[in-house]
């Protein structure tokens, strides 16, 4: 099992700051990790699609006999950790739970979240916070233009990117929370502005970053750290244009990624069994 | 025939905009509408990915036996008409064609075209417009930021929507084309601040404005139309949640919707013998 790769699944791209947090901590592990680009964004869907989805690209992902799954995606997290976790028969790390433990742990004022509109509509992130410390005061913000600006391309310094995160953060700067939970994989390409506009007393939490850490600490708890130091192969799936994924994987993942696989979503299928439940 | 509905698919909601030109159009017909909310924005998506969602929505549709297939939205026009035309045993209508001739006939001044990325990228309406005027010339602006905008409901005068849109239309105001095509569903709900931005000198046109007056045209032709004069029913599916599409039917179509029915994109499936080939 130590030589099994992690997998990971995300709505799209964005997951990839997932993996460069991955890489970055665990050096030496095999990555796989599929995209469903064909389907993205989640954040904008019913929980019952995400779940659907979630469990599709879990399914098709255990073909590959991983030891671990990363659940790279905000909104699936927040929308479809139960159901993973009853079926996968290998540990499943979020983001949401490790990025709560982080803010509980370096703050004990309000901690703040921001997120897309399905991932703050659920109240997955207060539920966990809340696990941790019921006492706990936080503060939702649902920032859907936050992805579509990323995925534009558009800079941090942009005026359009300044203009919208100053009408999405006054409400949370004017709570004065201790920590900001960033909690979409896409915000973190513009944390230096959000940094700068909530001010040098709140910590950012970069949902990533957790996981990563989460996912070592789980690994090392089983025995199940590959014992290479480094190497660590990334082997990348989407559910559409391969090359649209190559072009933008330096922008998300920090390195150039050449070696995508095109699937069809017509290939990721529910696990046997599984019947998603309309709420 | 003439009895038979008009089947007309969208990527979402955004292809109501249609719905209500072609009710205010032809009163009397019925109108059977496809919204596949579940993979919602096609816009951003490749063209193989494209052509198959829209090959899928135009099987099921076939279903109803309609007599006339309407392409609502205005990415899925760009990437799929081609095959939409060689497949479907009835007339297909897009959003594309009726734009570009109306365009063409109401100024001998250069046409600006403004969609998604997908639409923009086809060079679809440019091609539409020199099919009828080689000489014309043509310029084009993708505006990815206006439909997540409308999608979160802000209103024309919002200072985000302003500043957005003083970002993507200053490059064909200094051009000075006699019409501006708002090549996406989502887009006359801004026309209002488009015309303004534009100045009086520009006429905007409308594609489900001039959708809706092929689809009158080609029905007279054939002897088509619905004898009745008003009384035309519209029954709506969708492939997310049916709640949602109610609630958001009113901003789109102009009308409260309340039957909507949820129908999964398992059930919608490549037509036989149809195979999307990747370019």
């Amino acid at each position: 099992m130590r030589n099994s790769p992690i997998a990971v699944f995300d709505s799209g791209l964005g997951g990839l700051t997932v993996v460069r947090e991955l890489l970055s901590e665990l050096p030496g592990e095999d990555i796989i990790y599929l995209g469903d680009s064909a389907r993205v964004p989640w954040g904008i869907r019913s929980p019952e699609t995400i779940r659907r989805y979630a469990m599709e690209s879990a399914g098709y992902l255990m073909g590959f006999a991983p030891k671990m799954l990363v659940v790279a995606c905000n909104t699936a997290s927040a929308a479809a950790l139960e159901e993973l976790e009853a079926w996968s028969p290998v540990q499943v790390v979020d983001v949401i739970r490790p990025s709560a433990l982080a803010a509980v742990g370096c703050t004990d004022k309000a901690v703040g979240v921001i997120g897309t509109e399905a991932t703050i509509a659920s109240g997955a992130y207060q539920r966990a916070i809340q696990a941790l410390d019921p006492q706990r005061e936080v503060i939702s913000a649902a920032c859907p233009l936050l992805v579509p600006i990323v995925e534009e391309g558009r800079s941090e310094q942009d005026p359009i990117v300044l203009h919208v995160l100053g009408d999405y953060l006054p409400r949370l700067q004017r709570r004065r929370p201790g920590a900001l939970i960033l909690g979409c994989t896409h915000y973190p390409l513009l944390a230096g502005t959000i940094g700068k506009l909530m001010g040098p007393d709140v910590v950012l939490i970069d949902s990533g970053k957790s996981a990563a850490r989460q996912v070592r600490r789980q690994l090392q708890q089983g025995e199940l750290l590959n014992p290479r130091p480094e190497g660590g192969r990334l082997i990348c799936y989407t559910t559409d244009n391969p090359q649209r994924f190559s072009r933008l994987s330096m922008r998300f993942g920090g390195r150039q990624i050449d070696q995508v696989t095109f699937v069809g979503t017509d290939q990721l299928q529910l696990p046997a069994g599984e019947k998603i439940v309309r709420s």
